[in-house]
């Protein structure tokens, strides 16, 4: 039973390793994205869009594995939620490197000789910074003081859209109409990539021995 | 045993009546939300808002039904992967359930004297019909034709967001750029809306006998 158990935590330990290559991927795609879109560079663009295929294999990899462990070892109570969380993460992971995509197809497809105007510039730059400061903070989130700060740091995200937005929507002078359309949905994309950062954090959490999960897995 | 088995069905019966209750709730939301934006009714789309508390907390209920019957009947194969498509549908759930509250947001903050633009209007709610009627489908969405009916709907609703962004970013005369921005967000809104909807059908498809999770969750 011992070495069932053993064998049972070596598994686990082999979906935490499968979510640590996702986490590594998903951020560089975002990072190149972002390089992408202020560089004005289409081919770093498409390197991002076309790396996609790769995150969503590793999360069906992840979900198999967590499937089969389910199923063979039976978990209860800790193990279980741990199981379920890293089902949760891959989602998470998957949807922020879609975003990447997202942002990477506006780098990709706008003109070169059109970059993010210098009055947004520097609202876009520190949104985009900060949203991809999250992820390495969401994997250092082990304890209730780095999740607090995690909250935090997403609130300076969401303030820094809706800065950009109001900035968009009173007309900024020498922002066509097209320009303001792409920065809208640019905002909205780096929003969500921190929202997903945050939940991805609250799964660290509880990995790590937290219990940032209980409110949102239920009481088993 | 067949006795533990009874109870198990009728768990999973319970689960399904859970998951129901989340569409009807969900897709009034996207409805209302509709209404308001098209009817400019600030007043729908503030109950819209406030209810979203209520689709949270029946995600929470769903996902404690579902980990309590993963923990207490060790469930294996089909049951299993049903269990686990459940939490899938009521993540799916919750989030067309905040995407109606973005859209339900725009509608009480924009100015009533501004409607959509009638030069945008048809394709708009075109997109917006189109939305709302995938997830109707998704839930009747028991055979392989209806679940590829439902990815043709759905890519016309990506047809309909292409061609409201290709207007917005050719200038559409009498389109100011705060109008430009909202529709842009709508659009992907709904959008975003449709893909949970599908991603919904394929978790009922699974339910009801068919086989299209089985790319998605493994292969135990």
């Amino acid at each position: 039973m011992m070495i069932m158990r053993k064998l049972f935590h070596e598994r686990l330990d082999q979906l935490a390793a499968q979510l640590d290559d996702m986490v590594v991927l998903v951020e560089k795609a975002m990072r190149d994205a972002t390089t992408a879109l202020f560089a004005a560079d289409p081919a770093v663009a498409e390197s991002v869009i076309t790396g996609h295929g790769d995150v969503r294999a590793r999360q069906a990899a992840v979900d198999e594995t967590a499937l089969e462990l389910l199923a063979r070892e039976q978990p209860v109570a800790g193990d279980l939620r741990t199981i379920v969380a890293c089902l949760r993460m891959s989602t998470d992971l998957r949807r922020m490197g879609k975003l990447a995509v997202h942002v990477a197809e506006i780098a990709r497809d706008r003109d070169p000789a059109t970059p993010v105007p210098a009055p947004l510039w520097e609202t876009a730059r520190s949104m985009s910074d900060r949203a991809l400061a999250l992820v390495a903070q969401a994997v250092a989130a082990g304890d209730a003081a780095s999740a607090a700060l995690l909250e935090h740091d997403d609130d300076q995200v969401d303030q820094l859209q809706q800065e950009l937005y109001r900035r968009l929507l009173a007309g900024t002078p020498g922002v066509a109409v097209e320009v303001a359309v792409e920065l809208a949905l640019i905002g909205r994309y780096y929003e969500r990539y921190a929202d997903h950062a945050v939940d991805l954090g609250r799964g660290v959490a509880y990995l790590t021995g937290g219990n940032a999960l209980d409110a949102t897995v239920g009481t088993v």
